[in-house]
């Protein structure tokens, strides 16, 4: 049977996070719900990274297997138009990529590296264009301290601070490959990538982030934070709105 | 009286445009309407240009006339207060600036200078977060013959071609001062700068940029275009969505 594997586009506020829930529309239930509407088949759709209610996507990959004779083109033809005409969430959801994939390719656990962009709009004026799409933060903002403290994270370190209690991984232990911030005028983008990560730990991150920007916090302060292995130590937990799931990179 | 000098933020979706209707919301009416609330007077509040529905601004200037004892601080504080929680459309209007202005100063008629940016998403699937806010253009653009060619719409022209019938202009000749085309990513952005634009003047040159950038128009195309001095020559006038007034310069 053909392995369909899709690379997704969404806007995060009109679900309740990717996975399949009973109280609100879903990511994968919208996209499976067109599935059923184009082919008549009940499929599973497995998403790379199961992002919360409010989280964005801008390259989450996920895998299907459908017996169709549908090409992938016009597979992603037809499930754009069904996403958009969905009746629950119109538009919310684009597939811009839909190819044939090996039998052995698993959308979750063949990725070796995931890259998250978290968005921060720093300005005293309310958000219009971006309400919901960003973090509003009216204190002024220090980037160039923000990326430097955050080097301290990078690395393997136990992220057991920047844990979310109903994190599922079997270990704190994990890697980050990188972090970077900067400034593009009144936007503060968190460019962070890793093979995986803990529940919540980029938003605990950007959170404590926001902490050393504003002046709170010194690096050592995020460092002693790193180190107590503790979520009590945890400063703040950034709101979802601004949190891009961006790419996925598979062996 | 103080004369109160509004720098605007807004997402057109919800109007039907700047100027008050009968029947709709309007930017003007929603600013009005937050004024009324926070001082009890009506006030007229003057904008340097009328934007069409589903237009946006980023840095629209307006001048109000206000018996009141607030600071321009508080009083762009408490608008965006009753901006944010405004029944018809909340949050859809940001004060970014608000201060006193001179009594000769006119937030239309001492403008000296206007800049808009139009906003094209390239790209075969469908948009999600940019619904609305950018034009969704499938074919593949050029941007460099796009930019060449626009060079040739600058300077002191009779703009008939791209003028709306609604237009309330004295004269179709205008002096178009800058127009830049430019790609970032799947973004192609255009632009524009000019002392004053004739109604639907800019989506008008963007929709010929348009074929321009598709191929169906050649570069002398849209020179015979403007010679023609013809709105019956007009290939494609651009969608509100992408439209953002952007600046007004003041002597």
């Amino acid at each position: 049977m053909p392995r369909f594997r899709l690379t997704l586009e969404y806007d995060g506020r009109p679900f309740m996070g990717w996975q399949m829930q009973d109280h609100g529309p879903s990511v994968q239930g919208a996209i499976e719900a067109a599935i059923q509407r184009i082919t008549g088949l009940n499929a599973s759709v497995i998403g790379a990274g199961r992002t919360d209610s409010g989280v964005h996507a801008r390259g989450q990959v996920a895998h299907v297997d459908l017996d169709t004779p549908l090409t992938p083109f016009r597979l992603g033809e037809a499930l754009n138009y069904h996403l958009r005409t969905d009746e629950a969430t119109p538009g919310a959801v684009a597939v811009l990529d839909c190819t044939l994939a090996d039998e052995a390719f698993h959308a979750r656990f063949s990725a070796i590296y995931r890259t998250y962009q978290y968005r921060i709009v720093n300005r005293r004026a309310p958000l219009t264009h971006a309400r919901g799409l960003a973090w509003h933060v009216i204190q002024p903002l220090d980037a160039a301290a923000m990326h430097a403290a955050a080097q301290s994270l990078v690395g393997q370190h136990d992220f057991t601070t920047f844990r979310s209690v109903h994190c599922q991984s079997r270990s704190p232990v994990k890697t980050l490959g990188e972090i970077r911030v900067t400034q593009e005028g009144e936007a503060i983008l968190v460019d962070v990538g890793a093979r995986s990560f803990l529940h919540h730990q980029v938003r605990s991150m950007v959170g404590c982030l926001k902490l050393v920007g504003d002046g709170s916090w010194t690096a050592d302060d995020l460092q002693a934070a790193l180190a107590a292995r503790d979520r009590a130590a945890l400063g703040l937990n950034a709101p979802p709105d601004g949190l891009y799931f961006m790419r996925v990179d598979y062996a």
